[in-house]
């Protein structure tokens, strides 16, 4: 089988030099061009590109997609700023370009979207639910995001499920050892020189507890995701966002 | 709603007494008989027990059962000895009763039956997988039969996502450190005095981890999978076996 | 050699029960009386009990230990209620009694004492030190008592060290997610079903962590302390706090 | 306090890079020179260097500690091949120079010597010891060096403590599960991509598991020690082996 002929736009940048690798390493992948701020977008068609990688700013972001589109060219994004509004504009140009792939991806490390995923699943089977993420002492945010996302699917799961409140008789905690509530769920965030990117959700039920434990060092392992995307990205026509339904979840 | 009429078969057992107090605590379920070694049959029916829960003997069960078809009662089977063969007697005998069900179970920890699934699901997307399953001493087996089984579902994920052989450059292991190879995957059994059943399945990719851990403490984690079976037995007619279709898996 | 000639005051309690079965399997002691609230303290001596255990109730603890220092009886003491005052009384009865040991220990878990002891020393070298303790949800207070006492061992010994502040970039965390702090130290407080009584302490420093992590399922794990304490309280004269010094800590 | 006056030797090795970076950031120490295989070493004498750091080859290590032997300096050693024939011939060197402290070093992670040391400790009061270590996939031996080494450790403060042998009920283990015994410790090592170099000693008694976990992602982890090393080295006059004694251990 032919490889797929990949641009990557932004290549210079930390994941775009992570994914210039990446796609340079991998048998069914070939990177015919790197595009970066300096470059016309032409390159893509020049290149005959069939993938684009999009992994700039939120101000290119819009106009790379537009060319993408345009041009016939599929495309995976893992760049921020594209929501509800910029998806139903991609959904327009999308009309004209049905053959046309179009996968937004939030967070690219599968270990990720597999832990948040079990996660859901588990919540409407156990009495109690809490998450601990744990982070480097620079980041800024407690807790972190992703956490913050996991909560809220339990709490919807638990509800979903008719699940009562979580049993807790705590009555003294003068200093807010509980953490902080996220939609019922309490979220523990630890800071800690050493650390990267750590997050352990706990379900507890009579006699037995479940624990799903994501460890991520560093940006490699956004690219398993990312190849992953690549391949699958020119068998979905349309707009698709994020890694679970190609995982089969 | 009328609570469900259950009878414990085997209730003065270690799992049977569980059973009782669980199902008289539970608000949707009536314990209405209990049934030891030396009662008849016939007071399943003459209290209108309309779910049967057997926990009694491979030696029993096969007599219990065919008296639970022949009159119109659901049937959760927790006991072992039911394999290939007995379970198209039983299919056989629902011919004639196509309405009841009989639900065989393996395993009553939830959390188990989702550890293992999910281990299932993530086993494709990673280079490694390996599992260490940690028991009290008194263990005569090892590894233990559920991280046996647990990594025979891996290798088979892995040979259907076609991944290749795991990375391992051991050249130097005297004293066979690296475990028992199940599969091609390899398997730890840890046995310590205060531990009672655990098990941790880890995944590696490139810069990250997935681990799936679960923590069995007491016969009471069995509990919470009684009472779902009990409650979704008689909605599902013919012979079904292990939680994972209650759950949705 | 003889064994110990062991008496259990508060025989009939949680602890005192664990005790009785304990001393009774143990080689190298010999449970001769047990005493409880309608018995006279005289048993003991008319026993010849050589090492009286009190696990009662504040309100006799200093009966029962006067009693006992007046007849040559050593003690181990697991009632709490014994303070700083209660110390000096004791002390001086014991001028009397200069070959008598008085052992009062308000940890008898062998594990928690070294876990805490561990995380004193370890605390000067990391930049970071942070607290997660898990408990039961029945547990009123958060953090537990061991988590805020260790949390003081670990801020002193950083003091000692003359170590600068843990580094925390936090500046948004709308809901507490960083938890208590117990004199600098975060301490993090998770409560769930199927969970006893479990401490871990985590240090960072560059590119490593070091976690000491104790686990505690029941009343059991008390037991191997108390023997220790039974066995050595007749080697040390005077009053002894804590299983420490017997540990060589 | 004026700053330490240090030398690197190897300085452009992976260690010599990281050590150099670290004691340019330190602010009690100096880097007054870097010496490379085609340098001198007289470079160090001309340099006023009071601590030179080895971090070379064991083909040249034993020449570089005579020359700073003979002109004063105080020598850091992290460099591999110093074994008891090397000490003795060091030790003599030093009967010239009484003045002088070298300081041999297997291990500058702070956070392993603290984890071997705590294993040591807790070993005698607990029914059951074993160690799971996980590494990269590119290592050849298994088990770990330092498992090995925590092992034995582990053994002979068993027998101090006259402790008997672990519970164990295996009686079929046809694959190996139970992994490698190291002087009756069981040892089980587990090859992942994503991990760096990890290890675990569980200790496990009634009712009870002790738990002291090494997790070390990268050569920054060796620095904190080396610091420290530096530091220390011209305090002790004579050999001495290892980071323990300057922990306080």
């Amino acid at each position: 089988m032919e490889p797929i002929r990949v641009g990557v736009l932004g290549a210079r940048g930390k994941m775009g030099s992570e994914a210039v690798r990446a796609l340079g390493e991998a048998a069914d992948t070939e990177l015919v061009t790197e595009i970066n701020r300096e470059d016309s977008l032409r390159g893509l068609s020049e290149a005959g590109v069939q993938v684009a990688v999009d992994l700039t700013h939120p101000d290119s972001v819009m106009d790379n997609l537009a060319f993408c589109v345009e041009h016939g060219i599929h495309a995976v994004v893992g760049t921020s700023g594209v929501g509800t509004e910029e998806l139903s504009r991609i959904q327009g140009w999308l009309g004209e370009q049905p053959r046309i792939g179009v996968l937004v991806v939030p967070n690219f490390a599968i270990g990720a979207v597999l832990a948040m995923k079990f996660s859901e699943i588990a919540a409407r089977y156990f009495d109690s639910a809490e998450i601990v993420e744990s982070h480097h002492p620079r980041k800024a945010d407690a807790p972190s995001g992703t956490a913050a996302r996991t909560a809220r699917m339990i709490s919807q799961a638990r509800a979903e499920a008719e699940l009562g409140p979580m049993p807790d008789a705590t009555t003294r905690d003068p200093g807010g050892a509980r953490g902080a509530e996220i939609d019922d769920v309490h979220v523990h965030a630890v800071r800690m020189t050493g650390l990267v990117a750590h997050q352990e959700v706990l379900f507890g039920t009579e006699g037995e507890t479940l624990t799903v434990r994501h460890d991520s060092y560093d940006r490699r392992s956004f690219m398993p995701g990312l190849l992953l995307a690549v391949r699958e990205v020119g068998r979905r026509e349309g707009v698709t966002v994020g890694l679970d339904p190609l995982l089969g979840l």
